[in-house]
């Protein structure tokens, strides 16, 4: 079964925002097996867009649109595709009664503009939009339904949510040959894609409708495993074999599995466990902390630090000795250690995760090139005074990032997460 | 003139990649008075590509494309192109000289697969590619020039530096009309998009060839002035007269002009000034001081600061009274002044800026709820303890960003770079 997706907006044509809908509803669709064929964006342009409309249902077998149904005058969606179809207007009761409570709400009365964004082809389908005023709506042209939705990303994902999900899936069934698949997104750090690829090289050959698949999303790598047959029991089985084997082979490196990031996913682990942690930040400026106080009710288990960029200020915050960085140089696993210790004993939490490095692309030199970095984490027991050496030519952010993301890491490992 | 934007890979219509680069040139082109009409993406998929093509050559007057362009045999790009206009494929030897020597630096040979991305249609326009191995190339079917680029960002922006750029001005100004076009772009901080347009209302009006358009990048707003005209000088004129007005309504909320964000922008000005900052962060977790860090040299200006997330950090790294957290809580004025005039004190620094909130999405009163941050700069003069209150009932990383960015616009205030 074949998809496209059409995005519309002079935003999106004139490069003042990236198109992140299209990514986001192709994603969904492959995990259903329905495979993307065509993108496209056009203008807020009545011809352009019925053009799109016309080439798009002669060559696939489902569109979902996105923008287009707001309330102003450049919103023209839902004119041309009625028009396309040969059916009038009608207003969504269901939508105009939630715009009048809403307005009601707010002591406003709803206008004819207002009003607007509740119009639908007469006789669509209404795909309910929990997150906004204008419903999504569908219309057959032929044997190819054509999905409209707003254009705003959290609104597209409510609808998804919904139901327009499980409409596409009940599509793709009655598309004729329609496999289950079982799934697993594996989220691994620390590991490159190649290095992922030669380790799990075989794993699927020979395993009926399995398929392996990777996306580098810096820092980041997810390994995606996927089962496909007729027998939703099968496809499940073989998913777990497969499971099993690739944990066997790069288990440590997996710190999670589908949406959340790392940061969500330690933060999680460190409720869980009941440990606090601080951070001793040179290189990164705050970065680990900004990242490790993404999960609310992250005052559970993080208590703070310190920023310690000049090296004055990392005597007088952590006490790290000026011997220390005579003798080895603040960039060294002896002041990672120096400061991850200070920082720990010095807030009285159980563990302090300390990162200095050279961030570039200046500061550089032969001992300790650009992307040079240290860092240590200091804690009872297993956890006490762990260190890594990061070493990494790429430019000043993504060092940065890296080392944060390495500094969570070893806050994971220490507290059991892997090795 | 219209254009389209085809981007190639089955990374972007599995939506394992968000496709930036359409964006990216699409922008490009707009400000080169050349309107994208569509953009499309389609699969590594000999047919399809060969059918985005034609079609859009049959509606557009300049194809860009991007993708496709690798070593492997994915990478059908060069084929499909040469053969549709029906010459066989060079070797490009200006690439193929870079890449032996890029493959000698490493102390290897240059295989088949290697040699691969250095192929383009015979007889094509080269668009070199300083930032890869893997050419740029263009090919006239009928009117129509195709060019095609690779896939990495970074690599596309070098080509479009290197020639690109110039090369469509060119081909813009050949294609009949072609005026000359003045521009400005603005960069906002701390006023809405609708704020900014109720404040700007009529500034263009009745100035022949002016347009103002507003790009809402959270958490600031761009705002672009344009001025066409067949005379060059006359459109700087214009734009010069147009510039004076728009400053004198929102001139303060102006931060910078162009390319760079706030953080890079502050930077620079606070190595210009000679002024050291530190930091206080309670809400924001360290994302004040990883922003003040994004800056090659930010050695020069930042020396560091204390995360206080718990409470008794603030007592301890900042010596908040106690008596202040009891009488005002630690989301309070009060308390940011003390976080600020703390974290100056003790670190030496010029300049302390604290920032304390809460973030949500729990931890709300009716006093003050989520999204209620304080903030305080403390520092010589003028700096002397200026404050602000954010209150932006937004999701929680939203909070954060916002309340961060508010941070450096304090210290931005606090030297001299706006009321």
């Amino acid at each position: 079964m074949f998809a496209e997706i059409l995005t519309i907006g002079d935003e999106l044509t004139r490069g003042e925002i990236v198109d992140s809908n299209s990514a986001w509803l192709a994603a969904r669709l492959w995990d259903l097996d329905v495979t993307v064929r065509w993108m496209t964006s056009c203008r807020d342009d009545e011809a352009d867009l019925r053009a799109a409309l016309a080439t798009a249902t002669a060559r696939v077998d489902l569109v979902i649109a996105s923008g287009g149904l707001g309330p102003t005058e450049d919103d023209l969606t839902c004119d041309v595709v009625a028009a396309a179809a040969g059916v009038p207007i009608s207003i969504d009761e269901t939508a105009r009664a939630r715009l009048e409570m809403f307005m009601a709400s707010r002591g406003r009365v709803v206008s004819e503009v207002n009003l607007r964004q509740t119009r639908i082809p007469t006789g669509a389908r209404v795909h309910p939009n929990p997150a906004g005023l204008a419903p999504g709506f569908e219309v057959a042209f032929g044997a190819v339904p054509v999905v409209c939705l707003p254009g705003f990303p959290r609104e597209i994902h409510a609808i998804w949510e919904a139901g327009l999900g499980a409409r596409v899936d009940e599509l793709r069934r009655g598309h004729g040959t329609a496999p289950h698949i079982a799934r697993c997104v594996y989220r691994i750090f620390g590991r490159a894609e190649s290095q992922l690829s030669e380790a799990l090289r075989g794993l699927a050959d020979g395993v009926p409708g399995a398929t392996i698949h990777y996306q580098v999303k810096f820092p980041e790598v997810l390994v995606k495993l996927v089962v496909r047959d007729p027998d939703g029991a099968a496809a499940a089985t073989r998913l777990a074999a497969l499971d099993a084997e690739l944990r066997a082979r790069v288990g440590p490196w997996i710190y999670g599995l589908g949406e959340d990031a790392l940061p969500l996913v330690l933060g999680r682990a460190l409720l869980a466990a009941g440990h606090r942690v601080a951070v001793a930040e040179s290189c990164t400026g705050g970065m680990v902390g900004a990242l490790l106080t993404e999960l609310p009710g992250s005052s559970g288990y993080f208590v703070g630090g310190a920023i310690v960029y000049a090296n004055d200020e990392k005597v007088r915050q952590l006490g790290v000795a000026l011997d220390s960085l005579a003798a080895h140089g603040a960039v060294s696993e002896a002041v990672a250690i120096e400061m991850a210790r200070g920082v720990r004993a010095r807030t009285g939490a159980d563990l302090g995760v300390a990162v200095t490095g050279i961030a570039g692309p200046g500061g550089g030199t032969a001992d300790k090139p650009v992307g040079t970095v240290w860092l240590a984490v200091d804690g009872p027991g297993d956890a006490a005074a762990r260190t890594f050496r990061l070493q990494w030519p790429g430019a000043r952010d993504q060092v940065r990032v890296l080392a944060s993301w390495w500094a969570l890491d070893l806050i994971r490992k220490a507290i059991g997460g892997g090795r």
